[in-house]
Protein backbone atom coordinates (compact mmCIF):
# COMPACT_ATOMS: atom_id res chain seq x y z
CA UNK A 1 0.00 0.00 0.00
CA UNK A 2 1.03 3.42 -0.72
CA UNK A 3 0.92 4.70 2.95
CA UNK A 4 3.50 2.14 3.75
CA UNK A 5 6.19 4.15 1.57
CA UNK A 6 4.78 7.75 1.40
CA UNK A 7 6.94 9.16 4.59
CA UNK A 8 9.60 7.70 2.37
CA UNK A 9 8.63 9.08 -0.65
CA UNK A 10 8.40 12.54 1.05
CA UNK A 11 12.07 12.55 2.66
CA UNK A 12 13.09 11.36 -0.91
CA UNK A 13 11.86 14.25 -2.92
CA UNK A 14 12.66 16.58 0.30
CA UNK A 15 16.13 15.21 -0.27
CA UNK A 16 15.88 16.00 -4.29
CA UNK A 17 14.74 19.73 -3.53
CA UNK A 18 18.06 20.23 -1.24
CA UNK A 19 20.14 18.58 -3.85
CA UNK A 20 18.88 21.08 -6.32
CA UNK A 21 19.00 23.96 -3.69
CA UNK A 22 23.07 22.92 -3.80
CA UNK A 23 23.57 23.05 -7.31
CA UNK A 24 21.86 26.26 -8.01
CA UNK A 25 24.17 27.43 -4.94
CA UNK A 26 27.23 26.32 -7.35
CA UNK A 27 25.74 28.18 -10.44
CA UNK A 28 25.26 31.44 -7.94
CA UNK A 29 29.00 30.68 -7.47
CA UNK A 30 30.51 30.67 -10.43
CA UNK A 31 28.79 33.74 -11.42
CA UNK A 32 30.13 35.53 -8.09
CA UNK A 33 33.72 34.29 -8.55
CA UNK A 34 33.20 34.40 -12.12
CA UNK A 35 34.31 30.54 -12.80
CA UNK A 36 32.85 29.08 -16.54
CA UNK A 37 31.95 26.00 -16.83
CA UNK A 38 34.09 23.68 -17.96
CA UNK A 39 35.97 24.97 -15.40
CA UNK A 40 35.87 23.77 -11.93
CA UNK A 41 39.10 25.02 -10.46
CA UNK A 42 39.09 29.01 -8.90
CA UNK A 43 39.52 30.74 -5.87
CA UNK A 44 39.05 28.37 -2.58
CA UNK A 45 35.93 30.25 -1.56
CA UNK A 46 34.39 28.89 -4.92
CA UNK A 47 35.88 25.52 -4.75
CA UNK A 48 34.72 24.68 -0.99
CA UNK A 49 31.18 25.31 -2.21
CA UNK A 50 31.99 23.32 -5.45
CA UNK A 51 33.32 20.17 -3.12
CA UNK A 52 30.25 20.81 -0.36
CA UNK A 53 27.87 20.06 -3.75
CA UNK A 54 30.08 17.00 -5.54
CA UNK A 55 30.09 15.72 -2.16
CA UNK A 56 26.78 16.12 -0.73
CA UNK A 57 26.04 14.37 -4.53
CA UNK A 58 28.36 11.66 -3.80
CA UNK A 59 26.34 10.66 -0.91
CA UNK A 60 22.92 10.83 -2.49
CA UNK A 61 22.43 7.68 -3.49
CA UNK A 62 23.58 5.80 -1.05
CA UNK A 63 21.82 8.10 2.10
CA UNK A 64 18.67 7.24 -0.36
CA UNK A 65 19.37 3.09 -0.43
CA UNK A 66 19.87 2.93 2.97
CA UNK A 67 16.68 5.44 3.05
CA UNK A 68 14.15 2.71 1.51
CA UNK A 69 16.18 -0.47 3.26
CA UNK A 70 15.44 0.24 6.68
CA UNK A 71 12.23 1.92 5.94
CA UNK A 72 10.99 -0.96 4.22
CA UNK A 73 12.97 -3.67 6.33
CA UNK A 74 12.66 -2.26 9.64
CA UNK A 75 10.10 0.71 10.17
CA UNK A 76 9.21 3.60 8.04
CA UNK A 77 8.40 6.27 10.61
CA UNK A 78 12.18 5.72 12.45
CA UNK A 79 13.78 5.53 8.64
CA UNK A 80 12.02 9.01 7.31
CA UNK A 81 12.71 10.46 10.96
CA UNK A 82 16.43 9.49 10.41
CA UNK A 83 15.69 10.69 6.99
CA UNK A 84 14.86 14.58 8.03
CA UNK A 85 17.86 14.57 10.25
CA UNK A 86 20.39 13.49 7.68
CA UNK A 87 19.14 16.16 5.74
CA UNK A 88 19.34 18.79 8.25
CA UNK A 89 22.86 17.47 8.72
CA UNK A 90 23.15 18.18 5.27
CA UNK A 91 22.18 21.48 5.09
CA UNK A 92 24.41 22.70 8.07
CA UNK A 93 27.26 20.73 5.91
CA UNK A 94 27.04 22.75 3.07
CA UNK A 95 26.74 25.87 4.37
CA UNK A 96 29.57 25.46 7.26
CA UNK A 97 32.08 23.99 4.46
CA UNK A 98 31.21 27.22 2.10
CA UNK A 99 32.50 29.43 5.23
CA UNK A 100 35.68 27.39 5.58
CA UNK A 101 37.18 23.64 5.25
CA UNK A 102 36.58 24.12 9.27
CA UNK A 103 33.32 24.49 9.33
CA UNK A 104 32.55 20.98 7.40
CA UNK A 105 33.90 18.85 10.31
CA UNK A 106 30.97 18.97 13.02
CA UNK A 107 28.11 18.64 10.56
CA UNK A 108 30.37 15.68 8.82
CA UNK A 109 30.28 13.55 11.52
CA UNK A 110 26.47 14.24 12.25
CA UNK A 111 26.18 12.79 9.04
CA UNK A 112 28.39 10.27 9.32
CA UNK A 113 26.34 9.09 12.87
CA UNK A 114 23.08 9.12 11.26
CA UNK A 115 24.18 7.13 7.62
CA UNK A 116 25.35 4.52 9.98
CA UNK A 117 22.74 4.16 12.18
CA UNK A 118 20.74 4.17 8.99
CA UNK A 119 23.16 0.91 7.86
CA UNK A 120 22.44 -0.62 11.57
CA UNK A 121 18.66 -0.44 11.16
CA UNK A 122 19.29 -1.60 7.40
CA UNK A 123 20.81 -4.93 8.18
CA UNK A 124 19.18 -6.03 11.17
CA UNK A 125 15.58 -5.68 9.36
CA UNK A 126 17.41 -7.68 6.41
CA UNK A 127 18.82 -10.28 8.02
CA UNK A 128 15.51 -10.72 10.39
CA UNK A 129 13.68 -11.28 7.03
CA UNK A 130 16.54 -13.33 5.86
CA UNK A 131 16.95 -15.76 9.45
CA UNK A 132 12.59 -16.16 8.77
CA UNK A 133 12.21 -16.79 5.51
CA UNK A 134 15.93 -19.24 4.62
CA UNK A 135 16.27 -20.38 7.97
CA UNK A 136 12.75 -20.28 9.86
CA UNK A 137 14.00 -18.56 12.44
CA UNK A 138 12.44 -15.54 14.33
CA UNK A 139 15.66 -13.28 15.68
CA UNK A 140 13.22 -10.92 17.77
CA UNK B 1 1.82 -5.81 -9.86
CA UNK B 2 4.65 -5.44 -12.26
CA UNK B 3 2.48 -3.89 -15.06
CA UNK B 4 2.52 -1.24 -12.49
CA UNK B 5 5.45 -0.50 -12.72
CA UNK B 6 7.28 -1.73 -16.13
CA UNK B 7 7.26 1.69 -17.88
CA UNK B 8 9.11 3.33 -15.35
CA UNK B 9 11.35 -0.05 -15.41
CA UNK B 10 11.51 1.11 -19.23
CA UNK B 11 12.79 4.84 -18.80
CA UNK B 12 15.04 3.55 -16.08
CA UNK B 13 16.60 1.46 -18.50
CA UNK B 14 17.14 3.42 -21.11
CA UNK B 15 18.49 6.22 -18.91
CA UNK B 16 21.25 2.97 -17.51
CA UNK B 17 22.39 2.62 -21.82
CA UNK B 18 22.12 6.54 -22.20
CA UNK B 19 24.79 6.76 -19.23
CA UNK B 20 26.75 3.94 -20.74
CA UNK B 21 26.75 5.59 -23.85
CA UNK B 22 28.14 9.22 -21.85
CA UNK B 23 30.74 6.99 -20.45
CA UNK B 24 31.73 5.77 -23.61
CA UNK B 25 32.30 9.25 -25.05
CA UNK B 26 34.56 10.18 -22.42
CA UNK B 27 36.63 6.93 -22.90
CA UNK B 28 37.03 7.51 -26.44
CA UNK B 29 37.54 11.80 -25.52
CA UNK B 30 40.28 10.58 -23.53
CA UNK B 31 41.60 8.85 -26.15
CA UNK B 32 41.07 11.46 -28.55
CA UNK B 33 42.74 14.00 -26.60
CA UNK B 34 45.84 12.07 -25.05
CA UNK B 35 44.13 12.22 -21.21
CA UNK B 36 45.20 9.36 -19.48
CA UNK B 37 43.30 8.68 -16.40
CA UNK B 38 43.75 9.55 -13.63
CA UNK B 39 44.05 12.93 -15.24
CA UNK B 40 40.99 15.12 -15.73
CA UNK B 41 42.46 18.45 -16.97
CA UNK B 42 43.32 19.05 -20.56
CA UNK B 43 42.13 20.60 -23.70
CA UNK B 44 38.96 22.67 -23.32
CA UNK B 45 37.01 20.47 -25.98
CA UNK B 46 37.92 17.35 -23.57
CA UNK B 47 37.28 18.73 -20.54
CA UNK B 48 33.43 19.90 -21.93
CA UNK B 49 33.04 16.19 -23.23
CA UNK B 50 34.04 15.24 -19.67
CA UNK B 51 32.58 17.65 -17.65
CA UNK B 52 28.80 16.71 -19.41
CA UNK B 53 29.17 13.35 -18.46
CA UNK B 54 30.22 14.19 -14.90
CA UNK B 55 26.90 16.99 -15.24
CA UNK B 56 24.88 13.96 -16.55
CA UNK B 57 26.13 12.08 -13.36
CA UNK B 58 25.13 13.88 -10.39
CA UNK B 59 21.55 14.19 -11.70
CA UNK B 60 21.02 10.62 -12.54
CA UNK B 61 20.00 9.87 -9.19
CA UNK B 62 17.36 12.47 -8.73
CA UNK B 63 16.11 12.17 -12.13
CA UNK B 64 15.59 8.04 -10.95
CA UNK B 65 14.03 9.33 -8.02
CA UNK B 66 11.12 11.86 -9.08
CA UNK B 67 10.55 9.33 -12.06
CA UNK B 68 9.98 6.77 -9.52
CA UNK B 69 8.07 9.39 -6.93
CA UNK B 70 5.64 10.61 -9.78
CA UNK B 71 4.78 7.30 -11.48
CA UNK B 72 4.28 5.63 -8.21
CA UNK B 73 2.23 8.02 -6.29
CA UNK B 74 1.05 10.32 -9.27
CA UNK B 75 0.57 8.38 -12.59
CA UNK B 76 3.02 5.89 -14.50
CA UNK B 77 2.14 6.74 -17.84
CA UNK B 78 2.89 10.53 -18.04
CA UNK B 79 5.73 10.10 -15.30
CA UNK B 80 7.61 7.48 -17.96
CA UNK B 81 6.74 10.07 -20.73
CA UNK B 82 8.63 13.19 -19.01
CA UNK B 83 11.22 10.62 -18.13
CA UNK B 84 11.56 9.71 -22.14
CA UNK B 85 11.60 13.26 -22.42
CA UNK B 86 14.03 14.07 -19.83
CA UNK B 87 16.42 11.51 -21.33
CA UNK B 88 16.71 13.46 -24.64
CA UNK B 89 17.05 16.70 -23.33
CA UNK B 90 19.77 15.22 -21.71
CA UNK B 91 21.02 13.98 -25.31
CA UNK B 92 20.87 17.00 -26.52
CA UNK B 93 22.84 18.71 -23.63
CA UNK B 94 25.70 16.19 -24.05
CA UNK B 95 25.96 17.03 -27.50
CA UNK B 96 25.55 20.26 -27.43
CA UNK B 97 27.85 20.94 -24.20
CA UNK B 98 30.51 18.90 -26.36
CA UNK B 99 29.99 21.60 -29.26
CA UNK B 100 30.61 24.56 -27.17
CA UNK B 101 29.87 25.10 -23.56
CA UNK B 102 27.62 27.80 -24.99
CA UNK B 103 25.47 24.87 -26.56
CA UNK B 104 24.71 23.16 -23.08
CA UNK B 105 22.24 26.29 -22.32
CA UNK B 106 19.01 25.67 -24.15
CA UNK B 107 18.92 21.43 -23.43
CA UNK B 108 19.66 22.46 -19.52
CA UNK B 109 16.77 24.41 -19.03
CA UNK B 110 14.79 21.70 -20.76
CA UNK B 111 16.08 19.82 -18.37
CA UNK B 112 15.42 21.74 -15.46
CA UNK B 113 11.92 22.36 -16.76
CA UNK B 114 11.03 18.59 -16.82
CA UNK B 115 12.36 18.07 -13.66
CA UNK B 116 10.96 20.32 -11.71
CA UNK B 117 7.43 18.86 -13.26
CA UNK B 118 8.36 15.47 -12.08
CA UNK B 119 8.85 17.16 -8.75
CA UNK B 120 5.75 18.68 -8.73
CA UNK B 121 3.89 15.72 -10.43
CA UNK B 122 5.41 13.67 -7.20
CA UNK B 123 4.88 16.38 -4.42
CA UNK B 124 1.28 16.52 -5.76
CA UNK B 125 0.36 12.32 -5.41
CA UNK B 126 2.68 12.35 -2.19
CA UNK B 127 0.49 15.06 -0.31
CA UNK B 128 -2.68 13.63 -1.57
CA UNK B 129 -1.54 10.29 -0.48
CA UNK B 130 -0.39 11.90 3.13
CA UNK B 131 -3.84 14.16 3.54
CA UNK B 132 -5.96 10.65 2.58
CA UNK B 133 -3.95 8.72 4.93
CA UNK B 134 -3.51 10.76 8.24
CA UNK B 135 -6.08 13.66 8.12
CA UNK B 136 -8.55 11.34 5.94
CA UNK B 137 -9.29 14.93 3.71
CA UNK B 138 -9.41 13.94 -0.67
CA UNK B 139 -7.53 16.86 -1.85
CA UNK B 140 -9.05 16.05 -5.37
CA UNK C 1 6.35 -9.97 0.12
CA UNK C 2 9.62 -9.01 1.31
CA UNK C 3 11.72 -11.98 1.05
CA UNK C 4 11.05 -11.46 -2.43
CA UNK C 5 13.56 -8.38 -2.66
CA UNK C 6 15.26 -9.57 0.86
CA UNK C 7 18.87 -10.41 -1.76
CA UNK C 8 18.42 -6.99 -3.45
CA UNK C 9 18.30 -5.42 -0.27
CA UNK C 10 21.25 -7.60 1.00
CA UNK C 11 23.88 -6.89 -1.80
CA UNK C 12 22.31 -2.96 -1.78
CA UNK C 13 23.44 -2.99 1.62
CA UNK C 14 26.91 -4.50 0.65
CA UNK C 15 26.98 -2.36 -2.22
CA UNK C 16 27.07 0.69 0.28
CA UNK C 17 29.63 -0.60 2.75
CA UNK C 18 31.89 -1.46 -0.33
CA UNK C 19 31.49 2.61 -1.16
CA UNK C 20 31.75 3.41 2.54
CA UNK C 21 35.13 1.73 2.73
CA UNK C 22 36.14 3.53 -0.87
CA UNK C 23 35.35 6.74 1.16
CA UNK C 24 37.27 6.25 4.01
CA UNK C 25 40.15 4.97 1.91
CA UNK C 26 40.13 8.36 0.31
CA UNK C 27 40.36 10.25 3.59
CA UNK C 28 43.12 8.18 4.93
CA UNK C 29 44.96 8.80 1.29
CA UNK C 30 44.12 12.99 1.77
CA UNK C 31 46.17 12.75 4.93
CA UNK C 32 48.68 10.40 3.89
CA UNK C 33 49.54 12.46 0.73
CA UNK C 34 48.93 15.54 2.75
CA UNK C 35 45.98 16.93 0.33
CA UNK C 36 43.41 19.10 2.58
CA UNK C 37 39.60 19.66 1.20
CA UNK C 38 38.77 21.29 -0.91
CA UNK C 39 42.09 20.66 -3.28
CA UNK C 40 41.67 17.58 -5.71
CA UNK C 41 44.74 17.63 -7.18
CA UNK C 42 48.41 15.80 -5.46
CA UNK C 43 50.90 13.52 -6.62
CA UNK C 44 49.56 10.99 -8.58
CA UNK C 45 49.31 8.05 -5.82
CA UNK C 46 46.48 10.15 -4.12
CA UNK C 47 44.73 11.08 -7.42
CA UNK C 48 44.49 7.41 -8.74
CA UNK C 49 43.08 6.67 -5.42
CA UNK C 50 40.82 9.75 -5.31
CA UNK C 51 39.38 8.90 -9.28
CA UNK C 52 39.04 5.49 -8.02
CA UNK C 53 36.32 6.62 -5.56
CA UNK C 54 34.58 9.02 -8.11
CA UNK C 55 34.80 6.04 -10.61
CA UNK C 56 33.17 3.78 -8.31
CA UNK C 57 30.66 6.44 -7.08
CA UNK C 58 29.62 6.99 -10.51
CA UNK C 59 28.82 3.66 -11.39
CA UNK C 60 26.70 2.91 -7.85
CA UNK C 61 23.89 4.48 -8.92
CA UNK C 62 23.66 2.42 -12.63
CA UNK C 63 24.43 -0.57 -10.16
CA UNK C 64 21.59 -0.11 -8.33
CA UNK C 65 19.52 0.33 -10.84
CA UNK C 66 20.33 -2.74 -13.05
CA UNK C 67 20.20 -5.02 -9.89
CA UNK C 68 16.59 -4.00 -9.23
CA UNK C 69 15.22 -4.09 -12.54
CA UNK C 70 17.00 -7.54 -13.20
CA UNK C 71 15.88 -8.60 -9.85
CA UNK C 72 12.23 -7.77 -9.76
CA UNK C 73 11.69 -8.37 -13.39
CA UNK C 74 13.68 -10.90 -14.14
CA UNK C 75 14.78 -13.26 -11.11
CA UNK C 76 15.94 -11.96 -8.02
CA UNK C 77 18.61 -14.73 -7.20
CA UNK C 78 20.62 -14.13 -10.19
CA UNK C 79 20.76 -10.72 -9.89
CA UNK C 80 21.93 -10.82 -6.59
CA UNK C 81 24.62 -13.09 -7.49
CA UNK C 82 25.71 -10.81 -10.41
CA UNK C 83 25.50 -8.14 -8.09
CA UNK C 84 28.30 -9.49 -5.62
CA UNK C 85 30.57 -10.29 -8.60
CA UNK C 86 30.26 -7.10 -9.57
CA UNK C 87 31.14 -5.38 -6.06
CA UNK C 88 34.12 -7.70 -5.57
CA UNK C 89 35.20 -6.74 -9.15
CA UNK C 90 34.46 -3.26 -8.19
CA UNK C 91 37.06 -4.16 -5.26
CA UNK C 92 39.55 -5.77 -7.54
CA UNK C 93 39.13 -2.62 -9.80
CA UNK C 94 40.02 0.10 -6.38
CA UNK C 95 42.89 -2.09 -5.32
CA UNK C 96 44.13 -2.23 -8.37
CA UNK C 97 43.99 1.29 -9.42
CA UNK C 98 45.48 2.49 -6.28
CA UNK C 99 48.61 0.39 -7.35
CA UNK C 100 48.73 1.94 -10.61
CA UNK C 101 46.76 3.06 -13.52
CA UNK C 102 47.09 -0.55 -15.87
CA UNK C 103 45.97 -2.45 -12.72
CA UNK C 104 42.64 -0.47 -12.55
CA UNK C 105 42.23 -2.36 -16.51
CA UNK C 106 41.73 -5.95 -16.14
CA UNK C 107 39.00 -5.51 -13.05
CA UNK C 108 37.33 -2.97 -15.14
CA UNK C 109 36.21 -5.38 -17.96
CA UNK C 110 35.11 -7.79 -15.62
CA UNK C 111 32.80 -5.08 -14.26
CA UNK C 112 31.40 -3.42 -17.30
CA UNK C 113 30.54 -7.42 -18.71
CA UNK C 114 28.75 -8.19 -15.34
CA UNK C 115 26.79 -4.66 -15.84
CA UNK C 116 26.10 -5.90 -19.28
CA UNK C 117 25.17 -8.49 -18.37
CA UNK C 118 22.23 -7.63 -16.21
CA UNK C 119 21.21 -5.27 -18.60
CA UNK C 120 20.62 -7.44 -20.52
CA UNK C 121 18.57 -9.69 -18.15
CA UNK C 122 16.68 -6.01 -17.26
CA UNK C 123 15.91 -5.78 -20.94
CA UNK C 124 14.51 -9.17 -21.08
CA UNK C 125 12.53 -9.48 -18.15
CA UNK C 126 10.90 -6.20 -18.93
CA UNK C 127 10.29 -6.95 -22.38
CA UNK C 128 8.41 -9.75 -21.53
CA UNK C 129 6.37 -7.80 -18.56
CA UNK C 130 5.60 -5.40 -21.91
CA UNK C 131 4.56 -8.29 -24.38
CA UNK C 132 2.82 -9.87 -21.87
CA UNK C 133 0.78 -6.94 -21.06
CA UNK C 134 0.39 -4.43 -23.66
CA UNK C 135 0.47 -7.13 -26.56
CA UNK C 136 -0.82 -10.46 -24.80
CA UNK C 137 2.04 -11.91 -26.12
CA UNK C 138 4.56 -14.68 -23.90
CA UNK C 139 7.78 -14.28 -25.44
CA UNK C 140 8.81 -17.21 -23.49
Amino acid sequence: MLHDIVLLGAVTLLGVLEQAFFALQVIAARRKYNVSPPNTSGPPDFERVFRAQVNCTEYFPLFLAVLWLSGIFFHQGTAAACGVLYLYARYRYFTGYRSSSQGRLAPMYLNAGVLWFMIALSAFGILQVLFAHYLEVNIL
